[in-house]
Protein backbone atom coordinates (compact mmCIF):
# COMPACT_ATOMS: atom_id res chain seq x y z
CA UNK A 1 0.00 0.00 0.00
CA UNK A 2 1.61 3.21 -0.83
CA UNK A 3 1.52 5.99 1.68
CA UNK A 4 -0.96 8.92 0.80
CA UNK A 5 0.27 10.84 3.94
CA UNK A 6 3.49 11.34 6.02
CA UNK A 7 2.93 11.96 9.32
CA UNK A 8 5.68 13.20 11.72
CA UNK A 9 6.76 13.54 15.03
CA UNK A 10 7.39 16.60 15.71
CA UNK A 11 9.75 16.80 19.40
CA UNK A 12 12.87 15.05 18.82
CA UNK A 13 11.97 14.14 14.74
CA UNK A 14 11.90 17.55 13.23
CA UNK A 15 13.15 19.36 15.87
CA UNK A 16 15.63 19.35 18.25
CA UNK A 17 14.69 19.56 22.06
CA UNK A 18 17.74 19.50 23.34
CA UNK A 19 18.55 23.07 21.40
CA UNK A 20 17.22 24.10 24.85
CA UNK A 21 20.21 23.45 26.32
CA UNK A 22 22.54 26.57 25.47
CA UNK A 23 19.99 28.59 26.95
CA UNK A 24 20.25 26.35 29.94
CA UNK A 25 24.01 26.43 30.24
CA UNK A 26 24.17 30.44 30.22
CA UNK A 27 21.33 30.68 33.22
CA UNK A 28 23.62 26.97 35.06
CA UNK A 29 27.12 27.23 33.94
CA UNK A 30 27.74 23.18 33.52
CA UNK A 31 24.44 21.98 34.05
CA UNK A 32 23.21 22.66 30.72
CA UNK A 33 22.81 19.86 29.05
CA UNK A 34 22.18 17.94 32.34
CA UNK A 35 18.81 19.83 32.81
CA UNK A 36 18.51 19.37 29.54
CA UNK A 37 18.32 16.08 29.39
CA UNK A 38 16.27 15.41 32.66
CA UNK A 39 13.83 18.45 31.88
CA UNK A 40 13.39 15.91 28.48
CA UNK A 41 12.64 12.44 30.24
CA UNK A 42 10.47 13.50 32.63
CA UNK A 43 8.66 15.63 30.47
CA UNK A 44 7.83 12.16 28.57
CA UNK A 45 7.47 10.31 32.32
CA UNK A 46 4.97 13.14 33.33
CA UNK A 47 2.93 12.32 29.51
CA UNK A 48 2.65 8.47 30.07
CA UNK A 49 1.91 8.86 33.70
CA UNK A 50 -1.12 11.49 33.84
CA UNK A 51 -2.25 9.60 30.78
CA UNK A 52 -2.74 6.43 32.96
CA UNK A 53 -4.09 8.56 35.44
CA UNK A 54 -6.48 9.96 33.66
CA UNK A 55 -5.00 13.17 34.41
CA UNK A 56 -4.40 14.93 30.98
CA UNK A 57 -3.01 18.25 30.97
CA UNK A 58 -1.83 20.34 28.11
CA UNK A 59 1.96 19.66 26.83
CA UNK A 60 2.64 23.40 28.54
CA UNK A 61 1.87 22.40 31.54
CA UNK A 62 3.67 19.31 31.19
CA UNK A 63 6.72 21.03 30.10
CA UNK A 64 6.82 23.74 32.56
CA UNK A 65 6.35 21.16 35.22
CA UNK A 66 8.56 18.73 34.22
CA UNK A 67 11.49 21.74 34.10
CA UNK A 68 10.25 22.86 38.02
CA UNK A 69 11.44 19.12 38.77
CA UNK A 70 14.14 19.11 36.82
CA UNK A 71 15.79 21.91 38.68
CA UNK A 72 14.89 20.50 41.82
CA UNK A 73 16.52 17.23 41.05
CA UNK A 74 19.88 19.38 39.76
CA UNK A 75 19.33 21.60 42.67
CA UNK A 76 19.27 24.78 40.74
CA UNK A 77 17.22 28.03 41.52
CA UNK A 78 14.33 28.58 38.74
CA UNK A 79 12.88 32.23 38.42
CA UNK A 80 9.81 32.58 36.84
CA UNK A 81 11.50 34.43 34.29
CA UNK A 82 13.40 31.64 32.87
CA UNK A 83 10.52 29.58 32.77
CA UNK A 84 9.09 31.65 30.58
CA UNK A 85 12.21 32.26 28.53
CA UNK A 86 12.38 28.79 28.40
CA UNK A 87 9.20 27.97 27.27
CA UNK A 88 9.63 30.92 24.37
CA UNK A 89 12.77 28.41 23.57
CA UNK A 90 10.71 25.60 22.66
CA UNK A 91 8.30 28.13 20.13
CA UNK A 92 12.10 28.33 18.37
CA UNK A 93 13.68 24.93 18.90
CA UNK A 94 16.37 23.96 15.74
CA UNK A 95 14.95 21.97 12.98
CA UNK A 96 17.20 19.02 12.30
CA UNK A 97 19.55 19.40 9.46
CA UNK A 98 18.49 17.46 6.95
CA UNK A 99 14.48 18.24 7.80
CA UNK A 100 13.64 21.28 5.43
CA UNK A 101 15.30 19.76 2.31
CA UNK A 102 13.76 15.90 3.02
CA UNK A 103 10.30 17.37 3.22
CA UNK A 104 10.78 19.19 0.05
CA UNK A 105 11.14 16.30 -1.74
CA UNK A 106 8.38 14.44 -0.46
CA UNK A 107 5.13 14.09 -2.46
CA UNK A 108 2.01 13.42 -0.85
CA UNK A 109 0.21 15.01 1.98
CA UNK A 110 2.53 16.30 4.92
CA UNK A 111 1.78 16.43 8.34
CA UNK A 112 2.48 16.73 12.32
CA UNK A 113 1.40 14.63 15.27
CA UNK A 114 2.88 15.91 18.21
CA UNK A 115 2.13 15.87 21.73
CA UNK A 116 2.60 19.27 21.60
CA UNK A 117 -0.25 21.44 22.62
CA UNK A 118 -1.50 24.22 20.26
CA UNK A 119 -0.23 27.43 22.23
CA UNK A 120 3.11 25.69 22.40
CA UNK A 121 3.42 23.29 18.67
CA UNK A 122 1.76 26.14 16.05
CA UNK A 123 4.09 28.75 17.02
CA UNK A 124 6.85 26.24 16.77
CA UNK A 125 5.68 25.04 13.18
CA UNK A 126 5.10 28.91 12.07
CA UNK A 127 8.62 29.78 13.52
CA UNK A 128 10.44 27.29 11.02
CA UNK A 129 8.27 28.48 8.17
CA UNK A 130 7.59 24.71 7.53
CA UNK A 131 4.95 24.00 4.99
CA UNK A 132 2.70 21.16 6.46
CA UNK A 133 -0.68 19.87 5.27
CA UNK A 134 -2.48 19.31 9.16
CA UNK A 135 -0.21 20.06 12.33
CA UNK A 136 -2.60 17.88 14.69
CA UNK A 137 -2.51 17.68 18.76
CA UNK A 138 -3.11 15.16 20.89
CA UNK A 139 -4.72 17.95 22.66
CA UNK A 140 -7.97 17.17 20.40
CA UNK A 141 -8.34 13.55 22.04
CA UNK A 142 -6.65 14.40 25.55
CA UNK A 143 -4.56 11.64 25.70
CA UNK A 144 -0.58 11.05 24.71
CA UNK A 145 1.19 9.46 23.16
CA UNK A 146 1.44 6.30 22.57
CA UNK A 147 -2.35 5.49 23.50
CA UNK A 148 -4.20 4.25 20.03
CA UNK A 149 -6.48 7.69 20.20
CA UNK A 150 -3.85 9.61 19.28
CA UNK A 151 -3.04 8.01 16.02
CA UNK A 152 -6.56 7.11 14.95
CA UNK A 153 -6.61 10.88 15.26
CA UNK A 154 -4.76 11.47 11.83
CA UNK A 155 -6.28 8.84 10.20
CA UNK A 156 -9.99 10.80 11.04
CA UNK A 157 -8.19 14.33 10.29
CA UNK A 158 -6.25 13.36 7.03
CA UNK A 159 -9.38 10.71 5.82
CA UNK A 160 -7.16 7.81 4.59
CA UNK A 161 -5.31 5.04 6.49
CA UNK A 162 -2.77 4.64 3.74
CA UNK A 163 -0.08 7.00 6.22
CA UNK A 164 3.79 6.48 6.82
CA UNK A 165 4.52 7.75 10.24
CA UNK A 166 8.06 9.05 10.99
CA UNK A 167 9.01 9.57 15.17
CA UNK A 168 12.78 9.34 16.18
CA UNK A 169 11.29 8.35 19.49
CA UNK A 170 11.10 4.52 19.13
CA UNK A 171 8.49 3.92 21.90
CA UNK A 172 6.05 6.45 19.58
CA UNK A 173 7.27 4.61 16.33
CA UNK A 174 6.31 1.35 18.23
CA UNK A 175 2.72 2.57 19.29
CA UNK A 176 2.19 3.47 15.83
CA UNK A 177 3.07 0.70 14.81
CA UNK A 178 0.58 -1.25 16.91
CA UNK A 179 -2.44 1.03 15.90
CA UNK A 180 -1.66 -0.38 12.08
CA UNK A 181 0.52 2.54 10.61
CA UNK A 182 3.48 1.76 8.08
CA UNK A 183 6.22 2.97 9.98
CA UNK A 184 9.74 4.34 10.00
CA UNK A 185 11.75 4.83 13.31
CA UNK A 186 14.80 7.53 12.37
CA UNK A 187 17.68 6.09 15.04
CA UNK A 188 19.73 9.17 15.09
CA UNK A 189 21.58 7.65 17.72
CA UNK A 190 22.34 4.51 16.68
CA UNK A 191 20.45 3.21 20.16
CA UNK A 192 18.76 -0.06 21.04
CA UNK A 193 15.01 -0.59 19.86
CA UNK A 194 12.46 -0.79 22.23
CA UNK A 195 11.09 -3.88 23.08
CA UNK A 196 7.94 -3.34 23.27
CA UNK A 197 6.75 -6.02 21.15
CA UNK A 198 6.67 -4.42 17.72
CA UNK A 199 9.21 -3.34 14.95
CA UNK A 200 9.40 -0.62 12.76
CA UNK A 201 8.62 -0.99 8.94
CA UNK A 202 12.32 0.34 8.70
CA UNK A 203 15.29 1.60 10.45
CA UNK A 204 16.40 5.05 9.32
CA UNK A 205 19.30 7.02 10.32
CA UNK A 206 18.32 10.52 9.04
CA UNK A 207 14.94 12.14 7.55
CA UNK A 208 16.60 11.99 4.14
CA UNK A 209 15.84 8.54 3.64
CA UNK A 210 12.22 9.01 4.40
CA UNK A 211 11.76 9.15 0.58
CA UNK A 212 13.97 6.20 -0.26
CA UNK B 1 -10.90 8.36 58.61
CA UNK B 2 -8.62 5.91 60.37
CA UNK B 3 -7.01 3.52 58.04
CA UNK B 4 -8.32 -0.08 58.44
CA UNK B 5 -6.22 -1.54 55.87
CA UNK B 6 -2.61 -0.25 54.66
CA UNK B 7 -1.37 -0.95 51.53
CA UNK B 8 2.14 -1.31 50.41
CA UNK B 9 3.75 -1.02 47.24
CA UNK B 10 6.36 -3.98 46.42
CA UNK B 11 9.28 -2.90 44.61
CA UNK B 12 11.43 -0.36 45.57
CA UNK B 13 9.01 0.31 49.05
CA UNK B 14 9.70 -2.85 50.72
CA UNK B 15 11.98 -4.75 48.80
CA UNK B 16 15.38 -3.20 47.01
CA UNK B 17 15.60 -3.96 43.24
CA UNK B 18 18.39 -2.53 43.16
CA UNK B 19 19.69 -5.58 45.29
CA UNK B 20 20.64 -7.53 41.58
CA UNK B 21 23.34 -5.16 41.42
CA UNK B 22 25.43 -7.31 43.11
CA UNK B 23 25.11 -9.90 40.26
CA UNK B 24 24.83 -7.40 37.56
CA UNK B 25 28.35 -6.30 38.67
CA UNK B 26 29.46 -10.19 38.84
CA UNK B 27 29.08 -10.26 35.21
CA UNK B 28 29.62 -7.29 34.11
CA UNK B 29 32.90 -6.12 36.07
CA UNK B 30 32.66 -2.33 36.61
CA UNK B 31 29.05 -1.95 35.05
CA UNK B 32 26.27 -3.50 37.57
CA UNK B 33 24.94 -0.70 38.81
CA UNK B 34 24.07 1.15 35.32
CA UNK B 35 23.16 -1.82 34.19
CA UNK B 36 20.55 -1.95 36.80
CA UNK B 37 20.04 1.48 37.20
CA UNK B 38 18.69 1.19 33.41
CA UNK B 39 17.19 -1.75 33.86
CA UNK B 40 14.71 -0.34 36.23
CA UNK B 41 13.91 2.71 34.48
CA UNK B 42 12.96 0.63 31.30
CA UNK B 43 11.04 -1.36 33.22
CA UNK B 44 8.93 1.17 34.02
CA UNK B 45 8.55 2.68 30.82
CA UNK B 46 7.64 -0.33 29.47
CA UNK B 47 4.80 -0.67 31.99
CA UNK B 48 3.58 2.87 31.06
CA UNK B 49 4.11 2.43 27.57
CA UNK B 50 2.52 -1.05 27.13
CA UNK B 51 -0.36 -0.04 29.33
CA UNK B 52 -1.02 3.29 27.32
CA UNK B 53 -0.72 1.24 24.01
CA UNK B 54 -2.90 -1.47 25.20
CA UNK B 55 -1.04 -3.91 24.67
CA UNK B 56 -0.34 -5.19 28.65
CA UNK B 57 2.13 -8.12 29.34
CA UNK B 58 3.19 -9.58 32.54
CA UNK B 59 5.60 -7.77 34.33
CA UNK B 60 7.95 -11.04 34.17
CA UNK B 61 7.93 -10.59 30.65
CA UNK B 62 8.20 -6.59 30.75
CA UNK B 63 11.58 -6.87 33.17
CA UNK B 64 13.12 -9.86 30.64
CA UNK B 65 12.51 -7.28 27.98
CA UNK B 66 13.70 -4.21 29.95
CA UNK B 67 16.75 -6.47 30.72
CA UNK B 68 17.54 -7.35 27.14
CA UNK B 69 17.65 -3.42 26.65
CA UNK B 70 19.62 -1.95 29.14
CA UNK B 71 22.35 -4.87 28.30
CA UNK B 72 21.89 -4.01 24.49
CA UNK B 73 22.39 0.04 25.40
CA UNK B 74 25.32 -1.08 27.49
CA UNK B 75 26.76 -2.95 24.71
CA UNK B 76 26.94 -6.14 27.00
CA UNK B 77 26.52 -9.75 26.34
CA UNK B 78 23.54 -11.14 27.89
CA UNK B 79 23.00 -14.94 27.84
CA UNK B 80 20.28 -16.85 28.36
CA UNK B 81 21.22 -18.34 31.78
CA UNK B 82 22.04 -14.66 32.88
CA UNK B 83 18.52 -13.96 32.00
CA UNK B 84 16.82 -16.48 34.38
CA UNK B 85 19.48 -15.97 36.86
CA UNK B 86 18.87 -12.45 37.31
CA UNK B 87 15.05 -13.15 37.25
CA UNK B 88 15.32 -15.47 39.97
CA UNK B 89 17.23 -12.45 42.24
CA UNK B 90 14.02 -10.94 41.29
CA UNK B 91 12.68 -13.45 43.71
CA UNK B 92 14.84 -12.95 46.41
CA UNK B 93 15.23 -8.94 46.36
CA UNK B 94 16.25 -7.65 49.51
CA UNK B 95 14.31 -6.21 52.09
CA UNK B 96 14.96 -2.72 53.53
CA UNK B 97 16.08 -3.04 56.64
CA UNK B 98 13.52 -1.06 58.61
CA UNK B 99 10.45 -3.16 56.33
CA UNK B 100 10.14 -6.00 59.17
CA UNK B 101 9.74 -5.06 62.05
CA UNK B 102 7.84 -1.70 61.10
CA UNK B 103 5.53 -4.47 59.53
CA UNK B 104 5.24 -6.34 62.59
CA UNK B 105 4.01 -3.20 64.63
CA UNK B 106 1.62 -2.25 62.22
CA UNK B 107 -2.08 -2.84 63.88
CA UNK B 108 -5.36 -3.74 60.82
CA UNK B 109 -4.96 -5.48 57.43
CA UNK B 110 -1.59 -5.15 55.70
CA UNK B 111 -1.33 -5.96 52.35
CA UNK B 112 0.80 -5.74 49.03
CA UNK B 113 -0.76 -4.08 45.44
CA UNK B 114 1.69 -4.49 43.01
CA UNK B 115 3.04 -4.21 39.40
CA UNK B 116 4.35 -7.53 39.98
CA UNK B 117 3.25 -10.33 37.72
CA UNK B 118 2.02 -13.59 40.45
CA UNK B 119 5.37 -15.54 38.96
CA UNK B 120 7.70 -13.25 40.38
CA UNK B 121 5.51 -11.85 43.18
CA UNK B 122 4.49 -14.80 44.79
CA UNK B 123 7.45 -16.38 45.43
CA UNK B 124 8.86 -12.70 46.29
CA UNK B 125 6.64 -12.82 48.83
CA UNK B 126 6.93 -16.06 50.06
CA UNK B 127 11.05 -15.77 50.33
CA UNK B 128 10.37 -13.19 52.42
CA UNK B 129 8.59 -14.95 55.12
CA UNK B 130 6.65 -11.75 55.35
CA UNK B 131 2.88 -11.79 56.64
CA UNK B 132 0.52 -10.15 54.55
CA UNK B 133 -3.15 -11.02 54.78
CA UNK B 134 -3.20 -10.27 50.84
CA UNK B 135 -1.03 -9.95 48.15
CA UNK B 136 -2.75 -8.04 45.21
CA UNK B 137 -1.40 -7.91 41.11
CA UNK B 138 -2.03 -5.72 38.75
CA UNK B 139 -2.52 -8.99 35.78
CA UNK B 140 -5.94 -9.03 37.68
CA UNK B 141 -6.30 -5.88 35.60
CA UNK B 142 -4.44 -6.11 32.96
CA UNK B 143 -2.92 -2.31 33.38
CA UNK B 144 0.14 -1.37 35.23
CA UNK B 145 -0.11 1.55 37.54
CA UNK B 146 -0.58 4.60 38.03
CA UNK B 147 -4.05 3.39 36.07
CA UNK B 148 -6.77 4.02 38.65
CA UNK B 149 -8.23 0.25 37.93
CA UNK B 150 -4.89 -0.88 39.86
CA UNK B 151 -6.18 1.29 43.19
CA UNK B 152 -9.92 0.32 42.91
CA UNK B 153 -8.66 -3.69 43.31
CA UNK B 154 -7.73 -2.68 46.61
CA UNK B 155 -11.11 -1.60 47.38
CA UNK B 156 -12.56 -4.40 45.90
CA UNK B 157 -10.24 -7.08 47.09
CA UNK B 158 -10.47 -5.62 50.99
CA UNK B 159 -13.74 -4.32 50.98
CA UNK B 160 -12.95 -0.71 52.38
CA UNK B 161 -12.12 2.43 51.33
CA UNK B 162 -10.35 3.37 54.30
CA UNK B 163 -6.90 2.40 52.81
CA UNK B 164 -3.88 4.27 53.62
CA UNK B 165 -1.06 3.67 50.85
CA UNK B 166 2.47 3.23 50.97
CA UNK B 167 4.56 3.65 48.18
CA UNK B 168 8.51 4.64 47.61
CA UNK B 169 7.30 5.10 44.04
CA UNK B 170 6.45 8.92 44.08
CA UNK B 171 4.42 8.98 40.81
CA UNK B 172 2.68 5.68 42.09
CA UNK B 173 2.02 7.17 45.71
CA UNK B 174 0.71 10.10 43.32
CA UNK B 175 -1.48 7.93 41.24
CA UNK B 176 -3.13 6.88 44.53
CA UNK B 177 -3.75 9.73 45.53
CA UNK B 178 -5.32 10.64 42.83
CA UNK B 179 -7.79 7.73 43.27
CA UNK B 180 -8.76 9.06 46.33
CA UNK B 181 -6.22 6.85 48.92
CA UNK B 182 -4.56 8.05 51.71
CA UNK B 183 -1.17 8.18 50.76
CA UNK B 184 2.65 7.83 52.72
CA UNK B 185 5.49 8.45 50.49
CA UNK B 186 8.18 6.93 51.22
CA UNK B 187 11.31 9.25 50.19
CA UNK B 188 14.38 7.81 51.34
CA UNK B 189 16.55 9.72 48.75
CA UNK B 190 15.27 12.86 49.86
CA UNK B 191 14.29 13.46 46.18
CA UNK B 192 11.62 16.76 45.16
CA UNK B 193 7.85 15.75 44.93
CA UNK B 194 6.77 14.94 41.40
CA UNK B 195 5.15 17.42 39.38
CA UNK B 196 1.65 15.50 38.71
CA UNK B 197 -0.85 17.97 40.23
CA UNK B 198 -1.24 15.65 43.93
CA UNK B 199 0.39 15.77 47.00
CA UNK B 200 0.99 13.03 49.39
CA UNK B 201 -0.74 12.96 53.02
CA UNK B 202 2.70 12.62 54.61
CA UNK B 203 5.95 12.50 53.04
CA UNK B 204 8.12 10.05 55.34
CA UNK B 205 11.78 8.91 55.13
CA UNK B 206 11.21 5.50 56.20
CA UNK B 207 8.96 2.66 56.64
CA UNK B 208 9.07 2.94 60.36
CA UNK B 209 7.40 6.34 60.16
CA UNK B 210 4.15 5.22 58.92
CA UNK B 211 3.18 3.86 62.42
CA UNK B 212 3.19 7.15 63.68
Amino acid sequence: MAAEAFVFDAYGTLYDVHSVAARCESYWPGKGASVSQLWRAKQLEYTWQRSLMRRYEPFSSVTRAALSYACAALRLELEGAQVDALMEEYTRLALYPEARAALSRLRGKKAILSNGSPDMLLPLVENSALPFDAVMSVDEVKVFKPAPEVYELAVHRLRTEAIAFVSANCWDALGAKSYGFTVYWINRARAPIDRLGFEPDAVLTSLDEVLQ
